[in-house]
């Protein structure tokens, strides 16, 4: 719906972009070189030509017959994602989640930094969890102003979760990850991921599902 | 590389498969009685002959002109994936992640049974989480088998997962569903999804900067 300048490069292409990363990564650890087009599509997963058209969106990367320069694809990609820059982290919801994701270790790594984490149980609030003091959640809109947060990570019970986006959204919060089992709603302007981990048990079990099919079929 | 009678349905439409599921679930709580395609691709943010395709690959859903009744979709796509059988469960891992994941309130719902939690910290064994005891992660192996246990997740820190992994495919798992930030490997025939938390912060940081660029072109 939104005008752009560029044809936007569809979401499940950028949703392969953190793998390819990945996967570059380690190639960048193991001292390759140059990598071919297809050797890397075999570690995605995916077709040389699905991999090409991927890396089209980009620009022009690698040179016939030679593949691709693992660490300037590796860079690039890494600009593209956007990892060249800061951006600031809050959580909501200090539980067993939230405390989960304020330790996660490789988001730092990867230029997420966490500034602040909120409760709404007094008996948390004060307390330390990674390197912030868990404040109460009254505090959060007039937090994310003054600290011009980028991120704001939901680990609220259900109920809770729309009006913590809520409070985010007035704030000028630019994007929400939602992990609470429930769809919230933001405005166009803000991005919203909402991480649905029952999906993923849904996928496990339709996989468990076709393989018990192929047994009785063989 | 399987050999299977049937066209393998491809990863892409069966990751959508929760998300039709989860949006025919509203609709019938909201007793709405048929969806069109273009409503229903709507919703899921796909075109209506994207939509049309994927179900195709089930077999013949609703009719010209008509649309899908909602709750037979809905009932259809929740047998597809598998949600009429049951799969039993363990978590390793008793942190903060573990607990999180033992304690999230959609598993249960979607018939994903805990069965056992295993930990090697001696001050966590015994404990209660959800219906379990904290076991020793000794007794993983011999559990699993006894219990016949569908689907592992692997919840410790990273320098562990492989050999969690390792012991859940020796027990016979079916599937792992791996949260530790690194890539495990198995063998062929043990389902393995990998969550990488840190790749969904990649995906807003490429969201971000792509608003920051629009922006600036207008």
């Amino acid at each position: 719906m939104r005008d752009t300048k560029e044809a936007r490069v569809p979401m499940v292409v950028i949703k392969r972009l953190p793998k390819y990363f990945r996967y570059l990564g380690e190639l960048v650890e193991r001292k390759v070189e140059r990598v071919s087009s297809q050797t890397l599509a075999d570690m995605m997963g995916i077709s040389a030509s699905q991999l090409r058209q991927d890396l089209n969106h980009f620009g022009e990367f690698g040179q016939q017959g030679y593949g691709y320069r693992v660490e300037d694809l590796y860079r690039e990609i890494g600009r593209i994602i956007g990892l060249e820059q800061e951006y600031s982290l809050v959580i909501v919801g200090a539980g067993n989640l939230g405390q989960a994701l304020a330790n996660y270790p490789n988001f730092g790594k990867r230029g997420f930094v966490l500034r602040g984490v909120f409760d709404i149980n007094p008996k948390l609030i004060g307390l330390g969890l990674r390197n912030c003091d868990i404040m109460d959640i009254d505090k959060l809109e007039a937090f994310i102003r003054t600290n011009n947060v980028d991120i704001g990570i939901v680990a609220v019970p259900k109920e809770a979760a729309q009006g913590v986006a809520d409070t985010m959204v007035q704030a000028g919060i630019k994007a929400i990850w939602n992990f609470a089992p429930v769809d919230i709603k933001v405005p166009p302007e803000v991005i919203l991921e909402n991480e649905h981990l029952a999906d993923r048990l849904m996928v496990i079990s339709f996989r468990i599902q076709e393989l018990g099919f192929e047994e009785e079929g063989d």
